[in-house]
């Protein structure tokens, strides 16, 4: 088996081997910006360990591990305008270190360079993997809509919620498992467990991601509450809507757009409320939920579980699970 | 040979054979509306036009033909937003009708949407038409931003405007002939004479657009003047500031913001100074440089001249030449 503890590195690498042109400075600029050293890489191990699970050479799956990147990092570049988030791992956004324009255009050239990343897997897979790519790319589109619809929606269920994020969220680690595995050269079985282990690991991800924006991590130097301020429906705060008092359901509403409320109080009543309703408990139970039928999905493989073990290992990992 | 009359209508119901999904609505309406009749559908034309070159079952093209329309007009969608374009075919622009973060996404969702369609090429050819289209993509996106750095720019030499719609304009042409032409089982040298064809009837194309703006075509209905207006650096001004005196420069660069004159007068004023300097023939005469070229290229193929005819007389036709 190849050493799991390299893949990093030759995705870091692989990443900085493009070269860009130098003009249109403020077409390639940006997105040299993007793709720099910061970003957590997810997507791309997931490709590399789907790939290791059936193959001594994961590094074939190495331009898909960068397409994956590159997609994923396009759509933070277009989410940030659509969003109007001023930072992005603790730097200005592109669109406020440049402007809109560029950002929606700079944008548009990651997606297609994510394409031609991805005209560089083996030939005779080339096929059913643009397939699963084109397919897995528009439900993150349609994920994104999605949320941007939430944000205007009088009420939003917590099954509509997480069918966003299995979009919004999921999707792309389906796409970043499957074509990993495909690469690799899985069946029609191991596949089919792999995509519903990259769907629920991906809830699973995104409703922790929503827990620690109101809880905290200490192992991350996260502002907490910025969900809360915002006002987002996060599952945290659909969960609450649906078990609060009539008072308390106000409240939820109201605060965050309260003008005599410093920041600090705004989120203090706001987990004052979910405390109240256990939605702490009621999100880490949903985490455990889907994460369990995660694991359960990979523990259904036929293969070695010696080769199964990196993947399993990284995905708890991401949960802050150590088992 | 096959009827090629009967390709628009093809092509219309190729395009119209996509279902998109209902919801989000704001995600797939605005795909709808700007995939609705209207367009010119050129390029689908050219790929039908280059594959019945060598081949007699164009239709196999019909997935690259509608790839390519569908991108087309996912660049028209973006550079609306960019260049705070209010109308598109009469109609209002998505960003007008919807809003901006609608147009950006549904403008990705597009792009994708183009992609999933040329996946459907026959599969043997899929990884040279995929690089194909993706070089010529990104050439699209570094022709928009330079497009955009002119406006800014104090001076655009003829050279970089020229280079400037080589990408912006032409690159799609070129890939619409050459991804056709592949289909259809061209060589490497008829590849090599479509290129060169493509990339010249694309200048041509679009410096007759640039003249038509300035003078106007008793054909089209089309508003006479907005490029004086808006100030735009065209292949005329570009060619009128080049050539003019001091004053005549100086005139060209201020009256377009001239508050006390209104639109007529603006654009006699630079129609004025145009004719001074002869800008009208120069730009003609650039035209047709570059349409013989073309026209010069399609009679350096080894193919049956009654396979050619077609396509030179789409090209014929669309720059108003009967010969």
């Amino acid at each position: 088996m190849q050493r799991i503890a390299a893949f990093p590195s030759l995705i870091e690498n692989y990443l900085a081997e493009t070269e860009f042109p130098d003009q249109p400075a403020r077409l390639y600029q940006p997105i040299v910006y993007s793709l720099e050293e910061g970003g957590k890489r997810l997507r791309p191990m997931f490709v590399m360990l789907a790939c290791h699970l059936f193959s001594d050479e994961a590094e074939r799956a190495l331009p898909a591990a960068a397409a994956l990147e590159v997609f994923h990092n396009f759509t933070l570049l277009h989410d940030d305008i659509m969003d109007n988030a001023p930072l992005r791992r603790g730097r200005p956004s592109v669109y406020r270190k440049w402007n809109r324009n560029v950002a929606i255009l700079s944008g548009d050239a990651m997606m297609i360079h994510a394409y031609r990343l991805l005209g560089r897997v083996p030939e005779e897979k080339l096929p059913e993997i643009l397939h699963c790519f084109n397919e897995v790319a528009i439900r993150v589109c349609e994920g994104q809509q999605y949320d941007m619809d939430f944000e205007s929606a009088e009420r939003v269920s917590i099954d509509e919620y997480l069918r966003m994020i299995e979009l919004k969220t999921s999707a792309l680690f389906v796409g970043s498992v499957l074509i990993g595995a495909m690469i690799g050269g899985a069946d029609a079985q191991a596949l089919h467990h792999l995509d519903r282990f990259a769907r629920e690991f991906g809830l699973a991800f995104q409703l922790q991601d929503d827990l620690l924006d109101s809880y905290g991590d200490s192992r991350l130097g996260k502002t907490v509450g910025g969900d809360i301020l915002e006002g987002k429906k996060t599952f945290l705060m659909i969960r609450a809507l649906e078990l609060a008092s009539e008072s308390d359901r106000r409240m939820l509403r109201t605060v965050p757009r309260e003008r005599s409320l410093s920041s600090a109080e705004k989120i203090a009543a706001v987990l004052g409320i979910y405390d109240r309703y256990g939605v702490k408990e009621l999100t880490e139970r949903e985490i455990n939920l889907h994460f369990d039928r995660a694991l359960a999905e990979l523990d259904s493989l036929k293969e070695d579980p010696a080769r199964v073990a990196p993947l399993k290992q990284f995905a708890q990992g991401l949960l802050g699970r150590t088992k």
